[in-house]
């Protein structure tokens, strides 16, 4: 953990099933959660179809943009995922075999069973480092700053214990959560002025309707724990004020 | 509808507590299923903060690129919805109260209720068109191929229904599944071929994990059913040849 130093990253999502709406994406919230507790903040999300050359151009500028890239999907065996063979080719290096990806997956599977659709899932970028998978044997890998997981949301889980190491995160971004049993348009007014008299930190609201019940979650995050505490006793006082009740969410 | 054309949009998410990774979005898929339906196919989306400059440079680089674009989020009444006011910038628009907007939040609060903060969910880029919003009251509004919509899922889900006739789709994407019994790499080579065959249609293969037990959904998807048919057979064919059993999924 870097002290006082910011570390970002952006998400890849790739896969025409989340562009078509059959699938609901929820590796998104998963890393971004988990980025967030390691110090790594998240700039932006992408999500793109299983289109070689889009793969190629948004992972190239999103590379430079980012100190890390998170991919999700694309690295199984069948015709659609071409997420490794389209990083070797946004870093000009050769799509090969990983020799240590082939001895992992020729003693996971029973003799006989490692075909050659699973074979495919040992084809990498050359140099790629793998990210191991303690769930179903097929690694992901990273080259550079791209880390490439899969997009089975239970298995991409179970690989981020692994990845943790090689993630050097800043300052962890912290945060508090107030939530009242109110209205948006009550509180806009003072929230502001409190979100004014303290430009850096991130006050959001957010309204939620809970057991028949209206209210809004007011969320104060920061790297510095001193600004929240600052700023959660200024949102007390106008909720204190206006005779606000705090809830339970 | 338009009759073999094609027509595609993108989804901008706005909101640092998808980033965060504090809320799950579920308006991709929401956005994603009923724009396919009306065929209009979903090239990207791309989640980001509440950042004006951010949200300026994004929206103007993307409704140049895609025949519309549907943001959600950022249009309430606290400090960090900025949506309004950053689309009024991205197009030199002036940001004021639309009259239409603010005729109908008067009459949907009851007097002495519309506060500073809803009056601000009536500012909005002038020569904006409203689109209406049965759940709450406050519209959302388009200005040319920019479709503003809320955060809130149920908000934004029962506005659909009367933006539907403003959005002109092409040919409706169709699509066929097929979830069978087996793993991916059983099915990789011969999937492959089908794939190669028919270029002109989309093939995906998704593995589940359901009631314990694994499996694969083929997605077969084009704007024309001819082909996905040929399709369907193709498969229908090796499956059968290879004896795996089609499972309900």
């Amino acid at each position: 953990m870097k002290k006082n130093i910011k570390v970002n990253a952006a998400i890849l999502i790739i896969g025409n099933e989340i562009l078509s709406g059959r699938t609901q994406d929820t590796n998104t919230s998963t890393l971004a959660t988990w980025l967030n507790s390691i110090g790594v903040k998240v700039g932006e999300v992408r999500v793109i179809g299983d289109n070689e050359k889009t793969i190629i151009d948004v992972v190239n500028l999103l590379r430079k943009k980012y100190d890390y890239i998170f991919t999700t999907g694309g690295i199984g065996p069948t015709h659609d995922d071409i997420t490794a063979e389209s990083i070797s080719k946004a870093f000009n290096l050769s799509y090969e075999i990983h020799k240590e990806a082939f001895k992992i997956l020729e003693d996971y599977y029973k003799p006989g069973e490692f075909n050659e659709g699973r074979q495919k899932m040992t084809m990498m970028p050359s140099k790629a480092n793998l990210i191991l998978n303690p769930t179903s044997g097929a690694p992901g890998f990273n080259v550079e700053n791209v880390y490439c997981l899969p997009g089975v949301p239970s298995i991409l889980k179970s690989m981020l214990g692994g990845l943790k190491h090689k993630i050097i995160g800043g300052e962890p971004i912290k945060s508090f959560t107030i939530s009242l049993r109110t209205v948006e348009s009550e509180i806009a007014k003072s929230l502001t002025k409190v979100q004014n008299d303290n430009s850096e930190v991130e006050i959001g609201s957010y309204p939620f309707f809970h057991s028949g019940k209206l209210g809004v979650s007011i969320v104060i995050r920061s790297e510095n724990q001193n600004k929240i505490d600052k700023c959660r006793s200024e949102i007390l006082k106008f909720i204190n004020e206006k005779n606000i009740k705090i809830v339970d969410r």
